[in-house]
């Protein structure tokens, strides 16, 4: 399995993902702006393995010695819909305030320990998930996905790919559908190839096909991850999640969502509050530099939408299971 | 507003619509199997379209002294889902039957006018649609389509591009989204430009992000086309209809069909009978020819997909408006 963050003396090394999957390229940020500029431009990407890069990045900054504070802003203004980025620069900065008093050298030491412990932790974090919901996958089904919930978006394993990869590993036979996820593709240039890595059968189609096989009969589940979950359940995530949910409930196919507690945020009630990125119409225009449209035509390009609690049968997290009502469930989880 | 399709001494010349937007370049087929080859590759689609095609195939096939049974049934083969190829064959059929003992010069010029005037019938049903379908746009809202159901589809005007040129010419103030439509981009490269050249202020949207928006309210209905509508209502349309209709449902936006009663085929009690073309994995790995999946993945690729009745606000055709139920209203409009 390919490593998509990881901590060198150099500073932090990350595959570039805009690139996958037909050139396999690994970048290294040797700054905290370059880490910034990595995570805008979506070198790195998911919601989980931005918060690692965050991490990392605060590490750097401390490291060269920049204004702490213009360090946590720069890296928290990259992106705003995936709410782990705040967490882990909360969880920077939480530390670094306990070190009131010590060298800067002792600071640095700890950022960089903290940062290096956050990606271990995601990597046990993304196993528990999928421990947790691999009983749910029903044997002998297509597992529908959507834009790339695996080991490229986490520190390794993946959540919604963690749930899969431990029903393939706990001996059920399912395939994968990866949704291709328009624009950026994460389904079929990052889940495909990822999976195709890990021999669990992997069949790409277009976005607007998900409906079409939902109704089919073949998909036994929807698994996805999430970039932030609201008091009430609610769950952002990339730009087509809510139609393939709405599709699951029409069709009577379990909708999970599978994410670290790291991406509850429950001070907001509900998902109306998360604010939604919009992203640049290029995306939409052009594949890989080449033209797809008009010169000069309008474009929308919201980066996430928001699935209602209604349709999300349940929620899998590295502590359990949570159903409706949320409130609730959500709130237990985070005790 | 550019010819999609037209007769000419040295042959058919159609736009070829796989070069869209970023190339205008027009084909002349010279022979009934240069025309099969346009349709099977999609050099010309859209049902009301490859109905004008196939019928100037067989034309040109009467006219070559090739066998009157093998044109019909090469053209036949090359695409199963949309009824108006099947149709429009049929009507040349009934001609050329009705000809016993004409010469076969006399047959060729009866063939070619018979084909001519399918072209021309098939404006001035487009215009019907048009007028009968503009007054159920709401004004002041953005309507959305799916695919392309314009000028490019049908011999002129459009049928689900033509309701919106009708509302727009009628004054309604009106904007549209688009679906880009994977995996040929027909709403990106085709709908989009059409509309762009006609002054139409239209946005392009992933197919992703239309239940997005259709959850957003500014969406005032969806207007799309088919390519088979079976005796119960059910619509075979492009891939990525029926999610469309399904999420329009859900948050109680109409969703109209606007075709010609030739796309009506009442032999066929329900959709689940309608045949659907599965065609090549290339067209989802590759973009003009730049590969955006990881080499020899396993690919589904349906070019159509069933939208059940139910979901059906209304259907359009040059007759009037038929609304549910569906197996009383298609009828009476036939007769």
């Amino acid at each position: 399995m390919v490593e998509t963050i990881q901590w060198t003396d150099e500073g932090v090394v990350m595959i570039d993902q805009t690139r996958l999957p037909r050139e396999q390229v690994f970048v290294t940020c040797r700054d905290y702006k370059e880490v910034a500029e990595a995570i805008r431009s979506m070198v790195i990407r998911g919601a989980p393995a931005i918060g690692v890069a965050a991490a990392m990045g605060v590490a750097l900054g401390v490291r060269e010695g920049a204004d702490f504070e213009t360090v946590c802003q720069t890296l928290a203004q990259t992106r705003p819909t995936a709410v782990n980025l705040f967490w882990a620069i909360e969880r920077m900065r939480r530390v670094a305030a306990a070190m009131n008093g010590a060298s800067s050298g002792e600071v640095a030491a700890r950022m960089i320990e903290e940062a290096r412990g956050i990606r271990e932790d995601d990597i046990a974090i993304c196993r528990a998930i999928g421990r947790n919901g691999a009983p749910l996958v029903p044997d002998g089904k297509t597992v529908l996905t959507h834009c790339n919930a695996g080991a490229l978006a986490t520190a390794g394993y993946g959540t919604a790919l963690g749930v899969i990869r431990a029903a393939a590993e706990s001996g059920k036979q399912i395939d994968v559908f990866a949704d291709e996820t328009r624009p950026f593709l994460q389904g079929s240039r990052l889940t495909a190839w990822e999976l195709q890595q890990d021999g669990i059968a992997t069949t790409i189609i277009t976005d607007n096909m998900a409906g079409h096989f939902l109704h089919s009969g073949r998909i036994g589940c929807v698994v996805v991850g999430a970039d932030r979950i609201a008091a009430n359940g609610d769950v952002a995530n990339k730009i087509g999640t809510y139609s393939v949910a709405v599709l699951a409930k029409e069709n009577g196919v379990p909708f999970y969502v599978a994410a670290p507690v790291s991406t509850f945020d429950l001070s907001i009630p509900s998902g109306e509050a998360i604010p939604i990125e919009q992203r640049s119409a290029a995306e939409v225009t052009h594949v890989f530099g080449v033209p797809i449209a008009p010169e000069s035509i309008a474009v929308a390009n919201p980066a996430f939408d928001v699935t209602p609690a209604r349709y999300v049968t349940a929620i899998i997290c590295e502590r359990g299971v949570a159903r409706a009502p949320y409130e609730e469930s959500l709130r237990n989880m985070l005790r």
